[in-house]
């Protein structure tokens, strides 16, 4: 456990520099990022490379005794190779390609911008690929962060024609995988495909699905040439990408395969303000964030690092991008620090040392005001730093892995998919993965955040969100690791060329759950259907209802039948909530409240104990120790803990206070 | 009164085609609709056609003692036209071409797609023209669908010119019918017109609307094209098109006029969500729609076909394509079948035999599940099928014409001229036309749609929604018929030109009703006004006020007027509702309740008898027989008829239930 | 004082005019603005004039004793005209070019415009330059209007380049102003820059602002040649633009400082519904418009305006542009004018003579209908000609100078600065600007509307919406002057290249409030704050809450600070008020009421008094006479002023009237 920041040395004159870096160190801080937006520092012009200001800062920082994460500055190419190689510029829908002028404007499927890449990249790695101070690399920046992986250029449709070639080897294979049959949308060779765009109505489905997916793997072919010159010119340095949270337009499990290190950029108010959640939320956790909404990403990437994830970006104060920006209640840069460290984080990195006086991200907070002064986050990170000190003399093990019974399984081709083909407007594959994701956490599990490929043995409980396309091998999965496994509605609903199953949904699942979803509807906001489970236990149906066959054909099997329990049903009679053994299957997204309930009776019947922890408090578990977060409003009393067994905090509480004592 | 299908042989196995066309024939099915969208099954390369199949799949529904109803399947070009004739693609807005991949991709003024269209129909007209099993025609599918009738392409801005130069002879003509002196737009050349698209604010209104007109024209050119030739090649077949429910970008009367049999798609739960119905509507209708909007559509296509109307398209369960798509009740496919039977329709068609499994559409519902299994709405249809046997045993006169003494005027012209020209955000033709229509229905009265050009005699009430643009002699034809006639607030309120009539509005209604509108004024949704008509009769006003000057000019009087009658003012005194003789006016949209009560009352003076059903049951008679269908939660029984007289059902009509009885 | 009209000789027979000119004389207008969208009619082909008619007409208008306000037509340049140069088209941010069709279809840099205007600006100023009738000009018409101040032509790009060059001098200094060294955006020459669109996020503000700067300034430098061409043809007649209230683009008084008149086009009702109050406003002040939206605008041309400034264009009836387009109450139109006269202006222009029949506007009324009878507004203008003679004759003093001594700083600069650099989705400088205006107005007072760069002497209160970047030396004038000084939340928060000044917020009124704004944060619309004053007076903060540190750095201080007074809290602390000596700031926008309060207590710490009118009266005070305007429901009696005083009305005013008195 350690903290780090990120820092832009060519922002300030360089006499500032080793003030800085003392400051830094005298802080706790152990590592820095730098150099990811510098392209036009490192070469001014076409082939003139300037290192000088960057040997000092690198010297500046690692004679003061800081490690170095340098950076690949590829996510921001400058305005002359853009004046020389216009095709770098990505197409948007419209057809126009987009302008210079802030950032991430490449196509990842431009030769010429590959090329440039490969050359500066290469330059950079042999630079400092052996350098002292220099302990890891970061490709790039932010992949996907303003919608910038799928392109409609030229050059991406070649490159799309190739990608379609090898999955499909031959035309006519295409047409049957399509069904381009319907609507007279045959193709006689690959060459007359085009990108998904611009269409009267619609595009057809799979072919915006493919072009999805060829995206994303053109992202991950990206990474994968700078990872290998790094890998080739600074062996044994870990190389890393700062994921951003919720950025899903490209599948971060084949990009986060190619690295060390999986990191994330967390922004819980900016986030908060952006996403999904109804403006009630958004007020009611203002200066907070919603108290999964960081754990979730946090369980997300240390599923998919190969060393301990890191934040790479930590929110330090308000930032400028969200519609609105709020200030964060003093104490919670501590507590999202320790949130992350609590979920298995090996780093927590302050995005930024200092706030810029100028250009788009101004009004963002550091560490440091932009006259130079410690700000609160500053004086928070401080005191972490400070506690990091007291758990690691404490606690051997305070850098164990995180272990639990408990997984969730996230897709991001789920999310593609129901975008594209969403048949309810407000079908929001994230919203319900965290809602799912949340009611574990509600009852104190730890959650591991699993793909749908991963293996499920050792999990007591896994719960499936809505997941359109299941693996081939998942049932037998679940049936050899003995898992109880939750579906959410429409799993096993699709092909994995987008088509209904040859015999209905659930598709592959029907071997777990011998059933037939026979039609499905989805509901307007107003208009959902109340659910019952028992006499005490009832709630709302959103969004979604499959309407289940249980064994016979009429679609209103209503008769007890051995093999498929029926266990909650809606108003008008159909089946909510099927369940064989330990397969449960959920015909409807529920409110909260009931999702919770479910969730508790199936983890008990898994053999857990679930504790209702209400909507602000949390708790972690990693190695030996036992974290709480209090994110509400009021004090909260850990109970049958011994005062002594307390390493942060105490029994009381504090609103935005943290605890963490040893787990008995 | 026969049922059919729409099938797609193309998008099954050959060796499912028998048995498909056996459970066809055996359901109870009469004809089937085939190869709308086959184009490039029939010309799979250029010049290159494969007519072997399709040969065979008429062969077999033929040989079942299925009718057919070819297609011409020009509604998707195939991808090799496109690119030989990039001009094919429609122009929009923006000035971009669209993109290939969905349907109805082509601009109806391209001259490529016009010769390429002629080709294709002389083809399939030649080969099915006189095959014993064809018995009809349709022409191209759902003209105007995804807003595909007006394009900005340079091939249609030629032919706009040559439009204008037809209908004006003389651009100084066109200089004084626009009034194109205000802001200098005065032309010196037909060829100096653009299209009226991307202008710095608002483009002139008469530029707008003739480019509507010319827009809707090109699409009666296009289609008498089609008719032309399978006439030649396929005579005494009758030819349809199937129009789309409120997709009225066209005028459907012009195209109506070229065909035998004018039908519609029938999606009653996809159109009330995607219509203009408040939120609180979509919930209450959610699995039914509306009482009237099928019944609205009906009478509209009745109206203008010269054979009994039909629906070629009705939905059997979901649909795919709106914001939401709820299942519809059970019986609700039998009570829609019902009801187009009882307003007329000659066959009602169900769309599709099958659900496909995949393309776009794979979410839509067909009579049978994509694992063949029949759905609820195959059952119902059985149902239906049964239930025309008995009525055409027990009743000869069961496929009578229907008749009424009440009319509605519905305009396309309107639509596309308030659509322009609204002067207040939400003044919505279509919402407006139905709403008198409803309230129409609720008071139990068969209504005639019919355009403002038809004659009136026969009819004892003739409802008249807003109609800027008034025929000049349709006062005479109202005095001639010695009907009553209701006309909403802003008819007469424009000339052919969209100018001010010389002496003010309601210009060619004057000789009517004698009166003046000085001043008009639009009203926000949260600013409407109070109407009285008596003690008892009280409402709101919506929308729109025309401000009445009935005999002098101040605008403001109020003494009693010997020739014309002030039935109901507006809180501030003006007049509301006038009325003349036969002739009343109304000077707003009145709310629902306000409507209903002046068109029963108005209606009693027409000699005519209301009967306030409410909001949930409607009836209908055709012959012999009166129709009782009932969309409400309630069972209605039905006073005052025999037991003895129901052919269909009995006294007490089940929700989502259909009787039908001998009227006495 | 006196009364004109707008008048479109073009746009009706000649055999109207002597009418027409006989009918504006007998109504007691006397001057008639003419001919500013007849470019088409004068110059009807390439250099083929036609001047034969406009003689005519103003020969009528000129011999029944009118005058005549002559106007260069460049605000609709004909067909013609854009087919030879078509680079005259201003391009939108979509990169496409503007259609013809509408007006103001040109780009402020194309130099084939920037000719064409000079050729006919110097035909029609030599034409009408020394004619008896012409006493007046107007340039151009409604800069800005539709959004037509920004264009992103290469035309634009070019001229672009230059003002970066005029105002940078090196693209170093350039680089060093704007901060490119974030993410990479550094320059190597002027040439490299671009206009600030289409980028992948948002551009740099610092570019976006400098476009917006250059764009202003091409504005003042087209109108500046038209200005010139007119002066030297036409010496002695003052020249006039109608500037559009809230249409600002552009810095008015930088065009102002070229001209003789500033005068505004006044519709209240139109504007009402068009800007950001909310529905509930909307419904409110429907017929009348809110009672301080006319006035604040006559403030802001009076002090802008060398000789008294005009209504060019009064709103006479409903309008066709807004989203609704409600009729005013009977009387509005003479409270308008009356209002106008009150604040100063030398003349009302009533828009227009006639409703035109045909083209865009034909739903806008006049001062007649289209059948050529007087209208509710043109009877009203009438009643305001009597009583201006009236008033003339009683008071020689009636066309005195405004004077007051409370201002309100209004700030172009700041709007576009803001919209560029929000922060907070809701953070609308027009409107906050306009907020503070009310509360002064409902205190009574009469306001100047003066620049950050005028003069402050003579000034008991001076109140600054957020002002961002405020001049150097305002500081001094403030001190210099005595004045109290009321400051909104960001005010100094920017330097003129936006940055963050060196010692953070307040910058350069750090001399005046010695304090340090170490963080900010924009608030939701549903997550305001409370503030305490004390114990009775509180209310709610709104927007933005700028954290202040009065002394120390902990952004905490609550201890008493001898030189700046904490006036106000936050609910957590913070200080949201804060006085130094006649130096006040507010830390957020308060809510309506309290910001009332506050001023209100200020005002009498500036030796003003206050009188609380509540929010539909209002009083006005102009030479020896006080002007009362009733908005409201109810009558309102003036208290304390002889009846003899009256030369307006008398103690009741009712509703929608007005009353005039002699000042005691």
């Amino acid at each position: 456990m350690r903290l780090g920041v990120c820092y832009y040395p060519e922002h300030w004159p360089e006499s500032m520099w080793e003030d800085d870096a003392r400051r830094m160190k005298s802080l706790g801080i152990e590592q820095v990022r730098i150099a990811e937006f510098a392209w036009s520092r490192m070469e001014p012009a076409p082939g003139e490379y300037n290192w000088a200001w960057l040997d000092r800062a690198v010297d500046v920082l690692g004679n003061a005794g800081l490690k170095v994460v340098m950076c690949t500055p590829t996510a921001t190419p400058p305005k002359w190779l853009i004046d020389r190689h216009p095709d770098i510029l990505p197409v948007g829908a419209d057809g126009q390609p987009r302008g210079f002028g802030s950032r991430r404007h490449y196509d990842f499927s431009s030769p010429s911008f590959f090329e440039a890449s490969r050359t500066i990249c290469t330059a950079v790695a042999e630079r400092y690929g052996k350098h002292p101070a220099v302990a890891y690399w970061q490709t790039d920046n932010e992949y996907g962060c303003h919608n910038t992986v799928v392109s409609y250029s030229p050059a991406a449709v070649a490159r799309f024609r190739e990608w379609l070639k090898a999955r499909y080897g031959t035309v006519d294979a295409l047409n049957r995988a399509w069904g381009t049959v319907f609507w007279s949308m045959e193709y006689r060779s690959f060459d007359e495909i085009d990108a998904p765009v611009g269409t009267v109505t619609e595009a057809h489905p799979s072919h915006r699905l493919d072009y999805r997916r060829f995206a994303s793997d053109e992202v991950a072919r990206y990474n994968r040439m700078q990872v290998d010159i790094i890998r080739a010119h600074s062996p044994g340095r870990p190389v890393a990408h700062n994921f951003m949270q919720l950025f899903t337009e490209f599948d971060h499990y084949k990009v986060a395969a190619d690295l060390d290190v999986a990191t994330w950029d967390s922004y819980p108010l900016g986030a908060l303000e952006q996403q999904w959640f109804e403006p009630e939320l958004k007020a009611k956790w203002l200066r907070t964030s919603h108290p999964d909404f960081a754990s979730f990403n946090h369980d997300v990437y240390r599923g998919m690092s190969k060393l301990p994830f890191w934040v790479m970006e930590q929110q330090p104060g308000p930032v400028n991008w969200a519609p609105w920006n709020p200030a964060p209640l003093a104490g919670m840069v501590r507590l999202w620090s320790w949130e992350a460290f609590a979920h298995g984080a090996g780093c927590v990195s302050y995005f930024r040392w200092r706030q810029a006086p100028f250009a788009q991200e101004q009004m963002h907070a550091g560490l440091n005001t932009p006259d130079n002064q410690l700000d609160v986050g500053g004086h928070e990170a401080a005191r972490v730093a400070e506690e990091i000190r007291a758990v690691a003399a404490a606690h051997a093990d305070a850098d164990a892995a995180v272990t639990t019974k408990v997984a969730l399984v996230y897709d991001y081709e789920a999310k593609w998919l129901f975008e594209i083909h969403p048949q309810g407007a407000d079908f929001a594959y994230p919203r319900f993965a965290f809602e799912y994701y949340s009611a574990l956490r509600a009852l104190g599990f730890d959650v591991d955040v699993i793909p749908a490929t991963a293996p499920l043995d050792g999990y007591a409980l896994v719960v499936v969100p809505p997941l359109p396309v299941v693996p081939d091998d998942f049932a037998a999965r679940v049936e050899a690791s003995g898992t109880h496994v939750v579906f959410g509605p429409r799993s096993g609903s699709k092909t994995r060329d987008l088509q209904i199953p040859a015999h209905l949904p659930p598709g592959p699942l029907a071997s777990l759950l011998p059933m037939r979803v026979w039609r499905v509807e989805s509901l307007r906001p107003n208009a959902g259907e109340r659910v019952s489970v028992d006499a005490k236990t009832e709630g709302d149906a959103r969004h979604w209802r499959d309407l289940i066959d249980t064994g016979n054909n009429t679609g209103n099997n209503t008769a007890a039948d051995t093999a498929l329990e029926i266990r909650a049903r809606f108003a008008d009679g159909h089946p909510a909530y099927v369940r064989r053994g330990a397969a449960h299957y959920f015909a409807s997204i529920f409110d909260e409240r009931l999702t919770e309930q479910l969730f508790a009776r199936i983890a008990s019947e898994a053999g857990l104990t679930p504790h209702a922890l209400g909507d602000s408090l949390r708790v972690s578990r990693r190695g030996a120790l036992t974290y709480v977060f209090n994110y509400g409003e009021r004090v909260h009393t850990v109970d049958n803990v011994d005062a002594a067994d307390f390493v942060i905090g105490a029994r009381e509480v504090e609103p935005q206070g943290v605890a963490a004592y040893r787990t008995r």
